[in-house]
């Protein structure tokens, strides 16, 4: 096997320093134009890749996936996300990958974490959380052409159809739409539904499920995530001119208020479905929409690695569908 | 600074092939004795480091710690585990260091990731998890000097004074004598335990905390893991003569099923406290006993790395203690 060409060898080529040759790869807006231009093509010229070099050493080539961890938040649905940590590693597990937590107490900040594992070759690509309009993170790893995933849609126009890079969501609104769906015709009186403040994407995306089997006339409550202040919500709603006869709920969270409303009101009995079917649902006996987290790192792998891959793949590599969306599971109680 | 030696340079000294050196490192049972003492003695005189070489190919030097993540089980208290993974990863970033995960479905299954993330030079050291007599995933990181540190105590007449290894564990005993010692004088009647089937080490450490507070005459209560279990078991000491005047659980499952269970007695008032304080138990207003993953995180750190190290130490290196054990705190609702 021929030896991989090194930093050095690319250096030498261009007639510059090692250092300029990792400012190209690095933080290539540093570097004068017409020099970058220099060691870029020597890097073609040679095939250098970075880390190759470093990677030939191991007894063993591993590969490791990269995600960001927040601080422990607490909340009903806090261990939505950890859900899927533990299903990424698993089926990562299977392909033969590791998956790497690092912290960062923001988006700069993560983006020089990201770096430090693309630099020092300990990642082959990540998982991004918590995407937001115009987030730095994605215009670093797509300038740098780094693999990565979104576990989470661009919300806007385009997302769809012309999407701005690979990702992976759950299809909140087919979820309530299931629910909506099971619960109207076995009840009396109107299926309401109870959603945080109009404004966050997944939650009204939520609402749009419930929506499309109710139409406009429908009763939607309005509640922060919170149990006493849904409780407040829906103990309301229970007192009003023509009450409810079922509840479906963007959250765990907003629908143990439900169920606590129900119970003082003498309404043990009234349907109320949450979503993310976390343990405290499954503890009270909540029906709930579940997430279904393992089809979602299986989407991820999917389109990082291809369907059976065991090699992350750059991006370009990638034909075919350029996102994935689950549709999750009602879970019935 | 003077080259530091390579696989090649071991291999020269001892007059044996490159696999041979790395068998010794990796399988040294494969490899014959008088070859095994002479590749010793060529690593030995050489100060040989596995993975250094690597290392120094990469423009960052970075570290990270293996942890080995279940599929996720559910279940109320399934995400202490969690809290405590973010905590490590936030503690971790403070030290610059990353934290991997890794999937396997058995004890000898992770012993093969650990090989190859230790051949790998991948991580620095391990915390390992879910501990048990005779561990072998213990006993071969001891051989092979790996730093390691459990989370969760060696359950043992040794286990303090003389530990087989590092380990950082919470008090459950501290934590349910608090909670009995702040209901005792506060209620009438006994204060009684729900514990699981007698038998498992942190059971009978919780059931401890109380026994002390109570005496031998304190009623115990036993359940599974289990709501509707621990709601039953509940309600028929509910019946009983002597009642109940307040209940210590071992973990917020069984204090959920308490608190179902005093609800429908029309004993809304009656005092219960938890253990593990999860979401579901403050979604509730249970109180309950928090375990500080946070503390736990910052032991387990100290012990691999010295109080504000950046780098793992061998063992040999940690001078002074060799356990944290974190008092837990209670949560009153």
């Amino acid at each position: 096997m021929a030896k991989a060409p090194t930093v050095e060898d690319v250096a030498r080529a261009a007639g510059v320093s090692r250092q300029t040759v990792s400012n190209v790869l690095n933080t290539p807006a540093i570097v004068r134009e017409s020099t970058r231009v220099r060691v870029q093509r020597a890097i073609a010229d040679l095939g250098y890749r970075p880390h190759i070099a470093a990677r030939a050493l191991r007894t063993r080539r591993s590969s490791a996936i990269g995600i960001h961890l927040d601080p422990y938040a607490g909340g009903v649905s806090g261990v939505v996300l950890d859900r899927f940590v533990h299903a990424l590693t698993e089926k990562a597990g299977e392909r033969g990958l590791r998956v790497l937590l690092y912290a960062a107490r923001s988006a700069d900040e993560e983006i020089d974490r990201m770096r430090e594992l693309v630099e020092g070759g300990e990642v082959d690509g990540f998982v991004v959380t918590g995407t937001f309009h115009g987030d730095p993170r994605t215009g670093w790893l797509i300038e740098r052409d780094v693999p990565f995933v979104a576990f989470g849609r661009p919300w806007g126009i385009d997302d769809v159809d012309d999407p701005a890079h690979l990702w992976v969501d759950v299809d909140g609104a087919a979820g309530t739409r299931a629910a909506t769906a099971h619960l109207a015709p076995r009840i009396d009186g109107p299926v309401a539904f109870l959603g945080w403040p109009r404004g966050s994407g997944t939650g009204d995306d939520r609402e749009r499920g419930w929506r499309s089997v109710v139409g406009e006339a429908g009763v939607r409550l309005t509640s922060e995530e919170d149990v006493a202040a849904a409780r407040a919500a829906v103990t309301a709603a229970l007192a009003a001119p023509g009450g409810l006869g079922g509840v479906v709920c963007a959250s765990d969270t907003l629908a143990i208020g439900a169920r606590l409303a129900a119970a003082s009101a003498g309404r043990d009995d009234m349907p109320i479905v949450g979503f993310d079917n976390t343990p405290a649902a499954e503890a009270l006996g909540l029906s709930s929409v579940e997430q279904l987290p393992e089809r979602v790192a299986e989407g991820v792998l999917g389109l990082l690695m291809g369907p059976t891959g065991s090699t992350v793949a750059p991006r370009a590599a990638t034909a075919g569908a350029a996102h994935v969306l689950v549709e999750p599971r009602l879970v019935l109680r």
